[in-house]
Formats: C-alpha cells, structure tokens, sequence
C-alpha cells in the first residue's frame, strides 16, 4: 500500500489520522473490499457513478445502483444522493444492512462521499449495537474533506430540522484523494470554497490573502492545481479545525467559533427547504450577514466588512439581506428559523458568532431587533 | 421535597444519583411540570393511565392518552406500550416533540415507565442535537427498577432486531418508587423477579438463599412487604450493579457477566417474536439453559445445576430445552438468532455467560453443537 504524503493526527475520542493521498484514487487497493473481517461502505448514488469509483463497486457484483452489494464479508450501502436524503430512513438502511449481515459490533463503517454520506455513516456507527466500530470517511467534495469529515460530527436531519439529531463519533482514519476534486461539479465545488475562507476569516490570515489575490487559480483551478494548490489549502484547513476539535470536541466552547456564518445559514437553509441552496452558498451568505451585522453593533469597522463582503462577491456569492430571487423569504421567517438552531436557547436573543476583525471572532448574544435588522 | 430514605451514587460518564422513595408516587410535586425551562417527559398509555400518575399527567391539560401535552415549557410525550413500540418511529416522536417545541440542547428528558420507556427516552436523550440534555429516569416495573434504569443503556430494536441500535447514555437521577410495584400486574411483576435472581447468582448468595427461603413474600408480597422486602432488595441489586457499570460502562470486560442468561433470553425473544414472551421469563429460561450448558461442560457440578434449576422451576419459570407450548421453535432457530446477537462475532462458536458455581461466572466461547446440545 503506497503511503501518502503527509499525515496529521488529532485526539477527539481517541486519535484520528488524516491521509492525504495525491495520485489516482484507488480505493480497491486501500480498502480490499472482500477481504477482511467485514465492512460497511457507505456512499451514494452520484459517487458510485464516478470512473474512481468504478473498479471498488466492481468487487461488489458489478454495478450496485442502488441498495446493498456484498464481497465476502463486506458490505456496499448506496443510498439516493442529497440533502433530500439525509434522514433517519437512510441511516436505518445502513443499520438494517449492518445487521442483516450478521456484522458484529466492532465493525469498520467506511463514508465515501461527501458532507451527507460522512454525517450519516458516522452516525450508524455511532449507534450501531450501541458504537464501538471504527468509522473510517473518505470525503470526496471539497466541502466533505474542508470540514464535514473531520472533528466528529455525526447525524442527519429530522424532517425540516437540520442536523439535529445525532452524536459525536470522530473517525479513525481519513483518507483525502485531490482526484475527486477534478471531477466535481463547478458549483458543488464552489460550495466547498466558502468553508473554506471561513477556516481564513477565522484562523489563518495568510490565506484570506490568497483569497484576495489568486481568485483565478482558487476559483478555477487548472488540472494540476487541485495538488499544487488546493490540496495543501485543505491540509491547512483539516490542521486549523483539528486543534480546536481536540480542545472541545462536544463543542462547548471554543469549537462554536467553526459555526461563523452558520446560523444565519441554517436559517437559510431551512426556510428554503433542505437540500435547496448549496451549504456552502449559505454559509457564504451567512458571513455576509455576519460581518455586517457585526458592523451594525460597532464590533468591527465598516471597512472591514466591506472588504469581506466585496470579496464574497467577487466569487459569486450573495451577500444581500435575503438572498435575490427569493422574494418568498421574510426576515421574520429567516429569525424564526434561526431561533430553532440547536446552538440557541433563550427567548428574545440569538447566539452569533460575530468577528472583530480578521482572526477575531466573538460569541455574542444579539436582540431578535438587530438580527432584523440586517435581514431586510 | 421531602428527602428519600436513601441515595446511592455511581460514576459512569459523570455521577448518577439514585433516590429511593418510599411512600406515596407524587411526581407532580418532584418534576412540578410546568414550572421549568423546558422538560421532556415521555411514558407509555398504560403507565399513563395509572391513578399514581393522575395529578401529574392533569397538569398537562387533562388526560393525554396518547400523543404530546403541553404544560408551560414542558412536554408529555405518550407513545403506544409495549415492545413492539420500542422503534425508531417511537423515538422519533419524542425527538420531533422537543424540536416541534423549540426545546434548547441541554433539556431534561425524563423517562417514567418500563426498560422500554426507559430505553428509548435514554436513546432520545443522547442523540437530540447531539447529546447533552439531562436524563431523569423514574423506573416504574420492578424489571426497571432492579435492572433495565441502571446503567446507562439506551436505545431501540430495529425490526426483529432486538436493542440493536443505541448508545451509553447514563441517567444523572433515578427515583425509585416502591408503591409502583403494587401495581403491576404478577406476570410482570415475576418478570422482574427474574433479573433479582440473576444478580443474586452472580454476586449476592444470601440472597439466593432468601428466593430458596422466602418464596411466599417475594413471589406474592403482603402490602407492606414492597418497602419492607422488596425495595431493600432493589437496593442491592442496584448497588451491585451500579458497581459493574461504574467499572466497565461500555461494557468491554467485566459488565458483560450481567448478561447472565440473556444470550439465549435475546434469542427466545427474538424467535417467539419480540414482545411475546417477557424479557424476565426468558431470562429465566436462559438461566436455566446457562446452567444446563455449564454442567454439560464440566464447569459447573450436576447438583448446582439442579438447584438452579429446580429453584427456576418453584417459581414458575420454564427451564427445559424448548420452552413449552413453543413446538414450532427448533433448537437451530434459537442457535441463528444467539449467533446475530450483538455480544458474539466469530463463526462456529458463541460466546456465552457460565457459572463454576454460585457467584463464581466465566465468559467462554462455546462450539455451536455444544449449544446445541442444550436446546433439544
């Protein structure tokens, strides 16, 4: 088995180590489904159709569209793709092939896919005769390996309410191919760059320039730009939250700065119905809001949130009071939807995350009336 | 408040405090509904209509017989009884309950009822925006109080699947209330019986010697005798068990000796059909066959065997190979199904829990045609 190039290990319930693996994506070869003890690899139909993918399904009784394959001991899940899917029914379809197989309770649960089939498989894991299997996630969007794969969230949605239910069950191993970035749809890949310049808005000033000054290249990366560039952009990112996931893994703490941008995003989300706007576009929208909310209760200057919100533009993402073309969004309905986030708990209050300035986040409790106030 | 009679604490993730109160059931006035920041309480209908809970189910505006109530920040969550009811639907329901009602991430979950109410309101706990929320468990069969409360165990079956999809989720408070227990119906109540037997076999042999001596009061109690004889006991049994667990809470080691009996109690449940045949009995039948399976193998001596058994039998329970009436069960039905169960993983042996004698028990992987040697 080749070995990657660069390892980083961070301690949430036990150590996870993180693989960065440039070259082709050759899951055959790191995972020889058929030949082990038993394991339950989970991914969706848009990732099963991949070419990377072609010769791991392949072990499986050739192509598996749709349900449960089987290679000796182990078992291939491919659940329906999307938000749309990411409920309590497909995490009983893992579970029910888990036990449907016989497979005891320390088996490996192996995600590949992205943020949704990552949450999901970890979950079942989790919960799986009551967890003790070791998870194992191979994110394949730049959204999955930036952030949804590492620091141990783990869930699904509950009809309309996002996420909230699940646990926390960080994975052994994770293993980041660049290849499936080549092939990952410009918008989706879009999607992923917004988790991204939130890890620069919080952590790493560096590489907010970068987001200044090589929009092209970020943007649009050439073919070998996704190791040359991407890939170490993401090592910073993993690096950046796998330091504080280790310092409050349950997210009591420090950790509730990684949710920059995502209540108003939540809120979004929601009220457009899941699986509507891409996660990352509302997260985008949602540091808009953010920083000028920010701005509007003196907390940092008006330059500075000119300067983020000019640069959210230039890529593409909206930063209007409530996103354009959606007239059917109210203020009211965006806070409603924001109070039902699982980060918030008092009456006539929400809890933000707000920046000072760059690399200068801050937890606050904002009246509902200022939170309207940068929603119309 | 009045103050119980007695308190033991445990540490399993964080302490466990477990209140013994005598006297009259007054949950109204231990949980005041509607007073707090926002609770959970769920039972099940039967539990529900029983005149201890009147005042308190009252305050949820008159009688909830099944489906939510609402008293100021606090919610009734009534789900249908029964082990066919302990499913992920059920669960659900107390979920989307206290998402419907905007309940914060650290609410109290309050679980009054059986291992079933029990479990599912611990499983619910866990998993409601990840975890965090208090968990209050008040035990209202003897099976509960003696067992099924302590320990942290929680979570569902998924369809014959039985306690297959859960997590470690320890209960902060547990109140016992003996004048529950005059109440329940005898099979139930001699259900119970059957988990005292077994703590009493695995740590306590002065009281073995009083379910060989005192047969009459512990199989059919005076009135008196459920604070006089019968709380007393629950008490050892939770002391010794809160014991296991505080030592062994995911249960890797030492805590799988509670499972005395249960390897083919999990089975017998599980062919019979779940909820068929109650959990106490069948543990009793496990006993039973546990015992038999000891002796087989030289561990344990021929007379041990017959003590136990003939014990299992004054009280009623079934010890033979198949229990009776059961025609249609074959001892390979019961081998297939011990074989899925969660404690055992390899392929021509199942682990099972044997004694050499009175409080003197091994964990031993046993040859299939060993066991089923036993079952017919």
């Amino acid at each position: 088995m080749e070995s990657p190039d660069f390892i980083i290990t961070y301690d949430g319930f036990g150590v996870s180590e993180l693989f960065f693996c440039p070259g082709e994506v050759d899951l055959a070869r790191w995972f020889c489904p058929g030949g082990g003890p038993g394991s339950v690899f989970v991914t969706d139909q848009s990732v099963a159709a991949l070419p990377a993918l072609g010769s791991f399904c392949g072990r499986f009784g050739g192509t598996v569209r749709r349900g449960v394959g089987i290679a000796g001991n182990d078992l291939l899940v491919v659940l329906p793709p999307g938000e749309a899917h990411k409920t309590i029914d497909s995490v009983t379809a893992i579970l029910r092939a888990a036990l449907e197989h016989d497979l005891p309770r320390r088996t490996r649960f192996c995600g590949i896919g992205g943020g949704v089939v990552c949450d999901m498989t970890a979950f079942a894991a989790s919960v799986y005769k009551r967890g003790g299997g070791a998870l194992e996630l191979v994110p394949t969007t730049l959204l999955a390996m930036a952030d949804a794969a590492v620091g141990g969230k783990a869930g699904c949605d509950l009809g309309p309410y996002k996420n909230m239910v699940g646990s926390f069950y960080p994975a052994r191993r994770i293993r980041f191919f660049p290849a499936f970035l080549r092939t990952l749809p410009e918008a989706e890949y879009r999607s992923g760059l917004a988790e991204i310049l939130k890890t620069a808005l919080l952590f790493d000033s560096a590489l907010f320039e970068d987001f200044k000054h090589r929009r092209a290249s970020l943007l649009h990366p050439a073919e070998g730009d996704f190791e040359g560039t991407i890939l170490p952009i993401v090592q910073r990112c993993v690096e950046a939250k796998a330091r504080v996931v280790e310092r409050d893994l349950r997210e009591t703490g420090e950790r509730m700065l990684l949710n920059y941008g995502h209540t108003f995003a939540h809120a979004l989300e929601t009220v457009a119905g899941l699986g509507t706007v891409p996660h990352g576009d509302a997260v985008a929208w949602g540091m808009a809001r953010a920083v000028t909310l920010s701005a509007r209760l003196g907390l940092c200057t008006d330059s500075y949130c000119g300067e983020v919100c000019a640069l959210l533009t230039d890529y593409g993402w909206e930063t209007g009071p409530v996103p354009a073309g959606r007239h059917g969004f109210t203020a009211e309905a965006l806070l409603g939807a924001m109070k039902k986030d699982k980060k918030n708990s008092d009456a006539g209050t929400v809890r933000v995350i707000l920046q000072r300035s760059l690399c200068d986040t801050v937890i606050r409790e904002v009246a509902d009336d200022d939170i309207r106030g940068v929603l119309k």
